[in-house]
Order: structure tokens, then C-alpha cells, then sequence
């Protein structure tokens, strides 16, 4: 079986591709879409249509994780929602700390879509002596100074860097040594972190480009 | 070759992974660091150690557009950069616009990694009669009922739906029919879109899902 699997990158779980990981959230949104909607099962040909894969693909990544089909019957959506969200580690609520309140850091703060997906903003940190004090969708901003004492008082899990590029890896630096496990870096800057703290960085021009590319090839294809 | 390829969700261009494409956008910055740190030529072994890959991945996927490598020499970085732009369509400028101009919005304004890639922002439109008028990084905020003259008289190409989730599908009607070609939605909810118009759906509790598989798999591999 391994010698068929595409030399993709692997997640940091070591044994798990991390555009495996990325489906899985996207079969959870859809799953609760399902849910939302009153359906009780579904299929890996349906859950495929709906996100534009191969029913194939759906079984293959998750046989990455265990059997979780009944025959005859399909996936129970219910079920297929709890065990994904005990793989990615969402069966519990994750704390997250916010490093810098711009204007993209109150967009986080204000973000609905964390909270129901195991993800709560606890705390929330600015160099500008102007903005600490200030409370932002009920979250008191604090000084960079204090990230260290909440970190560890409020048992914070995850940092959210959103600072301006030169000023992550420090805004990194000081949450790691804090005791944060995991970092989703929105500044457009590579960071360097220890063995075993992981890091997902954002980066919006991706997204755009992703639309370019299917754009250009379409004006590709029909013209010129 | 086509049975040894994963069953991969396809781009909108119909022959190319979805996943791929992601991947050459992370070349595509991968290089630009190169340039910048005076690196002249790679090879995919470096570039694939920088990012995580495998080496026979970098060549797989760029041997879906074509081949780019100079026997002996590895990849010319400045070639490889222009080849990957005009692959992803970025060897011109796309015109965006923007529809939301809430914290979101104002961050996307603001955000500096767009230009160098080759998108520029240049109308942005809220629904607040409060904001139409303003300026906000050097643009001026439109009424929404302005979007389809904008669109039109300055050829935008993409939008940039960043309003609340009840008021995106409009937002997006309204984009389409000006001639919008591809969206970029930020907006927690799906997007029904006429055929020919592409779109990218930002999701931004998944990053952090990531980031919570890598330690969940980390704390599970170390503990229990």
C-alpha cells in the first residue's frame, strides 16, 4: 500500500499528509452542513460531490484513520463529526492567545467561525500602550509583557500571530517560551520555531492566486 | 501515467490538482526568498527541503506545466519565478475589488503582500452610508449600489467578499453580474456561483485546525 501513495508533504504527525489534514476539515464543515440541514447519513460519493472530490478520495483519506462506514447505511454524520473532530484534536476546546490588535486582529477577534469549531480567543496582546485597557468583542488587550504570566494563568494552547512582519518572530518567540504548543502565523514572513512547536502560516495572496490560476486557464482555453 | 496519479479534487482548469496548485504558489514565494537572500539557481531538493516536500514531489508538480530545469544547473530561480507567474496568471496585474469593509476588510486594504504578487485592490464598497465616502489605505469606499458601474469602468477582474455571512451571496450576485471573474470569500458560508466564475473559500478556523492535529498528534504520540 505505501509504495502507491503520492510522495506528498507530510503533516507533522509524521505519517499523515498535511493536504490529508486539510480535507478533513473541509468533510467536517460539510458534515455539519449536513446536520444543519437534518440529514442523518451519507456516503463518500455524496460528501465528494458536495466538495468537488472523487468518492475514492474521500475513502482514501480517511482509511488514513480507521473504518468508519457502516454497510449499507454509509457514514453516520453524527459519528463521522465526533470521530474527525477527536483526529484533529477538536473533541476539546483549544485556548488561543492573539498577538497584535490591527485591524486584521480585531477581524480575528470578531471571527464567529472559531468558537464552534473547538477554538476560544482568551487573550489578546498589543505593543500600542494606546490600545491596552481597551476591551475588543469582550477581550481585554494586554501588554506584550504580560503574554508570558497568561499564557500560563489562563493555560493558553495556541497563539495567533498577526503583528507586522518584523515584529512576528519576537511576538512568536515570547509565546513559545510562554508554553504555547502551536502557532498560526498571519504575517507574511517566515518564522523560526523550536522542534515540537508546529505552525501554519496564512497567506491571503495565496487564495487569490488560486482564482488566477483557474481564471487565466480558462481565458487560456477559450481564446488565444 | 494517468493511473498513477491520486485521485486528486481538480482544479476548475479541469487537468490539474487543486493541491498543485497550491504547492506552486509556495514555490513561487520559496523562490522570491531565494532572489532576495541572492540565491541565482535551486534545485528541487533544496527547494522541496525548504518547504517540507519531498524533491520528487517539486518534480512532479511542476512537471504538470511543463520542463523547467537546466541539466547540471538546477532551476534558474528568475526563470522559475516567471514561469510559475505566467502559469498562475500573475505575469499581469488582476484588478480586485473589494465588497465588506469591516475589520476584515480594512486588514485586506491594508495588507501588504497583495501588490507584490500581482493583485491590486482598487474599489472597495460597504453597505454603511457611515463609511461611504471615506478612504481607507489611499481607497475610496463605495456604496454597494456603485459595484456594477465600478466593476465596469475599471475592468475589475476578481472580488473579495468580506461582509457577514447572510449578505455574501448577494455580494457575490452583484460582483458576477458586473463581470467579475473569479471570488476570493471570506464569509463563513458557501457561495452558489453561475459556471464560469471561480471561487476560492477562505475558512480561517482551518488553519488552526491544522496547527491542533499537529500537537493533538504530538501530545497522542508523546503521552496516553
Amino acid at each position: 500500500m505505501s509504495s502507491s501513495k503520492p510522495p506528498n508533504s507530510r503533516s507533522e504527525s509524521g505519517s499523515v499528509p498535511a493536504a490529508v489534514v486539510n480535507r478533513l476539515s473541509l468533510y467536517l464543515r460539510e458534515l455539519q452542513h449536513l446536520v444543519a440541514e437534518g440529514t442523518q447519513t451519507t456516503s463518500s460519493s455524496q460528501l465528494g460531490e458536495r466538495l468537488g472530490f472523487s468518492d475514492a478520495q474521500v475513502r482514501k483519506d480517511l482509511a488514513h484513520f480507521g473504518a468508519f462506514g457502516h454497510p449499507g447505511v454509509g457514514y453516520r454524520c453524527d459519528e463521522l463529526i465526533s470521530e474527525i473532530r477527536r483526529i484533529l484534536g477538536t473533541d476539546r476546546i483549544w485556548t488561543v492567545a492573539l498577538v497584535g490588535v490591527g485591524n486584521l486582529g480585531r477581524a480575528l477577534l470578531g471571527y464567529k467561525g472559531f468558537e464552534s469549531q473547538g477554538f476560544r480567543v482568551a487573550a489578546a496582546f498589543d505593543s500600542d500602550p494606546a490600545k491596552v485597557g481597551w476591551e475588543v468583542e469582550g477581550i481585554k488587550i494586554r501588554a506584550i509583557e504580560e503574554i508570558s504570566q497568561v499564557v500560563i494563568e489562563r493555560a493558553i494552547d495556541l497563539g495567533m500571530v498577526a503583528v507586522p512582519a518584523p515584529f512576528a518572530q519576537a511576538a512568536a518567540d515570547v509565546l513559545v517560551a510562554a508554553g504555547v504548543r502551536g502557532i498560526v502565523n498571519f504575517a507574511p514572513v517566515s518564522l523560526t520555531l523550536p522542534e515540537g512547536v508546529s505552525q501554519v502560516s496564512v497567506d491571503l495572496a495565496r487564495e487569490l492566486e488560486q482564482v488566477s490560476f483557474a481564471v487565466a486557464s480558462r481565458l487560456r482555453a477559450e481564446g488565444a
